[in-house]
């Protein structure tokens, strides 16, 4: 990433005289100014703020991220992945006072944050805060439900956790982004810590200097590189990040001392996991702005360049009542990541599948729907769906945003349809309505919950803000 | 740090393309060669190695290794770093199976392993493989010897399981330093996982497959940044990585599958946390070439630069029985980081002690010794050491190599008595004697183990290739 002169000057505490830049060609560079102190005032900020502070659309956008986060931990929590991380750990494991969601079984909250956090991501599907590609609700939500199976939290509070915890990891990924995501970085796993740490200390009502301590202890804990996407540990990602968090929040509460300045200082996070910063992302407009707000929920159980021509596979499809036997062709016109990023054509599994426009479109088409249903073994290679898939072709175009596409669909009878997406379903734009982020749920949570639970479990989501006792949500999501 | 092109040819396919090298003036780069496979020629070589195939000197230095180790922990353990990490913990730890050193609780074999790495590295005190600045038992050590009270180990196993660990850190360190280390990571927190995961999967057996999964879950999880030198946390670092490393293994052992690349791959462990890489550290002469043969140990309690100073002042007082009162000047004529690093003139209390040059001096002529003792807070206000210390003048010369000095006593009574050191004490070419390690042990327990105890255990520890049951060394170290 080219560093600009606002960054060079911003960042110059922390890069200069670290051999962080580049060498050579001279950039004229200011006298190193000291980083701005932004533990310290994240600190306080995550010390001082109240609930009553949180602007209604905070508190609502809050709400449907913990729903998307229960239903796709429902979803995944009975994934072999999940499987193989409780026998490996519940031998060793405390308490049994929380519950892993989905299942029957229950570990101490650390453990049952891990383990939670992973089956949040096993498909995939979570939520994302596009500007950093994070995964917010994860690290975070799984660190303070089992949190509050501990101790009794009102709803209210676990809310405003929530919301300063989704606030602080994404703040600190908008800070560090892209860089920081080039270097092989997973940024739901790097920054989650401290988005775990931040909201869990602020249920253990941690003073300012414990705070900053919990930032610190989170921050020598990073986890997570790319080169692990496509294993299960990409999902221990999240959930290691949430463990991690909720660990740093109890040692700061004992007094186990950090720096105070872990995230700016020298040989500090910043330093070490990033080569541009722009500390400014971190504390400007901290209780005002929001980009907690800003999170997004996926419709489809695949990658999200996929999403506009999906929608419009979808959309032709219910307008039109088309079924695969009318479709003679498709032509997808997108942006060249589609192929670079879902270029398979000839999956074999589910999860290649995830990984083919041309079955992703396929899938659109015949079932006007993408959740996980649509990603099994069987249905990617259901004769009706491989011949559909085969029709599809995409002509790539880099003047097309990622967020865009057109699709055309020429029927054996020698019509043409055609759909334009200017924002795909799921957008910021264009979000996810309640009412689709509950059918959503209910996809993920059917064959493991029974369907009179998940809809009770869907409601106590809803309300969790009024929740005398925010834990009670996690028993409610047991098998 | 320069790249030169050797690194650069070696590294090429990671670092080429990732935006990690700098732009710029255009070094001639080569065709991108794909990384050496060294996670899976490191697994295979871990999965195959075998006790029998130690040569004696490695099995021997294992063993002060272990021994050095243990009188560390031992040392360290009721230092408060310790009671807060246990207070914070031990409300959600399980079944109590391994034993806190120096302590009475017992804990899981995983909070074990962590808190056990915590107290080791409390006084700075451990072992240093020298090229890496890593101290290898603390990750490694504190992992097994857990999981060696779940599961019977012998100590033949046990010793080759420390040594393969010790390998894996120490080697995967070589590759990245210096460049790893300056970006500002605490090497001994990120190269530790892989050791104690290699340890801990050599102890439970696992296939080539598992211990590549094993060091890929491991990567994962760097531990420990610089900016935390000066708090708990630095301590913190050995003993999470010796629990992440053995949480690594115990999944890999289930079939939690990581990337089989993890430490070469794009997007993997050495293009996050390194500007260069030399490939064939981590492999070159496996099995003939150890880098667990090349430990050292700590004579003093502060920093390694200025050993020579204390080794200089040591001797001097030996040879001539001085006392304080003698001494009306001291001269130190040493390598310039002695000041940058250790050049407090003033300590107030224990732990600035152990930066000041200063103390150092004064500590050696005043009580022939530099252990933990010395810098207790009394002994750093101890007026006769005041005043000694403030006799003492530092002149720096760059052209003085750090492992060398000169030290000159000026005597009340005018005569005048220097010496020059090579090699301090503890170095690599002047090894600190068995003696010297039981005499480092024996002063670390005190006060913490009856004398007899320390004693036995010290004889446990040599003899621990011999024990039919490693864990028990363990149960012997409780208080």
């Amino acid at each position: 990433m080219p560093l600009d002169r606002r960054t060079l000057l911003t960042a110059g505490a922390v890069l200069t005289g670290t051999g962080l830049l580049p060498d050579g060609p001279a950039i004229a560079q200011p006298a190193p100014a000291a980083p701005p102190p932004v533990t310290a005032t994240l600190a306080r900020y995550l010390v001082q703020a109240r609930y009553e502070d949180l602007p209604a659309n905070v508190r609502k956008e809050g709400t449907r991220s913990f729903l998307n986060w229960m239903g796709v931990a429902v979803g995944g929590s009975r994934h072999e992945t999940v499987d193989h991380a409780i026998a490996a750990l519940a031998p060793f494991a405390g308490k049994p006072e929380a519950n892993i969601l989905g299942r029957r079984e229950k570990l101490d909250i650390l453990n049952a944050a891990l383990v939670n956090g992973i089956s949040s991501h096993i498909f995939d599907y979570d939520d994302t805060h596009l500007k950093t590609i994070i995964h917010p609700a994860g690290p975070v939500a799984s660190a303070i439900l089992a949190l509050a199976q501990h101790r009794k939290v009102s709803g209210k509070d676990f809310l405003n956790a929530l919301v300063l915890g989704i606030e602080t990891e994404c703040r600190i990924g908008n800070a560090v982004y892209p860089s920081h995501y080039d270097m092989g970085w997973h940024i739901t796993g790097t920054c989650g810590p401290f988005g775990a740490a931040a909201a869990a200390g602020k249920l253990l009502g941690l003073n300012e200097q414990q705070m900053a301590w919990a930032l610190g202890i989170a921050a020598t804990q990073p986890v997570g590189l790319k080169v692990q996407f496509g294993s299960m540990t990409k999902s221990f990602h999240p959930g290691r990040a949430a463990q991690n968090g909720l660990t740093a929040a109890l040692l700061a509460a004992q007094g186990f001392t950090a720096d105070a300045g872990a995230l700016e200082g020298k040989d500090g996070w910043a330093q070490a996991l990033s080569r541009a910063v722009k500390w400014e992302e971190i504390t400007e407009g901290l209780g005002t702005r929001y980009e907690a707000a800003l999170n997004t929920y996926k419709p489809f159980a695949c990658g999200i360049v996929s999403h506009p021509a999906i929608d419009a596979a979808i959309q032709l499809r219910g307008e039109n009542s088309l079924r695969p036997e009318q479709i003679a062709a498709v032509t997808l016109h997108a942006n060249p990541l589609v192929l670079s990023l879902m270029g398979k054509t000839e999956p074999q599994t589910g999860l290649e599948g995830k990984f083919s426009i041309y079955h992703c479109v396929a899938a659109g088409l015949a079932f006007g729907a993408a959740g996980e249903k649509q990603f099994q073994d069987a249905v990617v290679r259901d004769p009706v769906v491989v011949a559909l898939r085969r029709k599809v072709k995409v002509q790539t175009d880099a003047m097309v945003a990622t967020q865009r596409c057109d699709l055309t669909v020429t029927l054996t009878d020698g019509r043409t349809l055609t759909r334009h997406i200017e924002n795909a379903i799921g957008s910021l734009e264009k979000p996810l309505s309640d009412a689709a982020l509950e059918a959503k749920f209910t996809d993920l949570a059917t064959g493991v919950l029974a369907p009179a639970r998940t809809k009770a479990l869907i409601g106590l989501c809803w309300t969790i803000e009024a929740a005398p006792d925010a834990g009670r949500v996690a028993a409610a999501a047991a098998a």
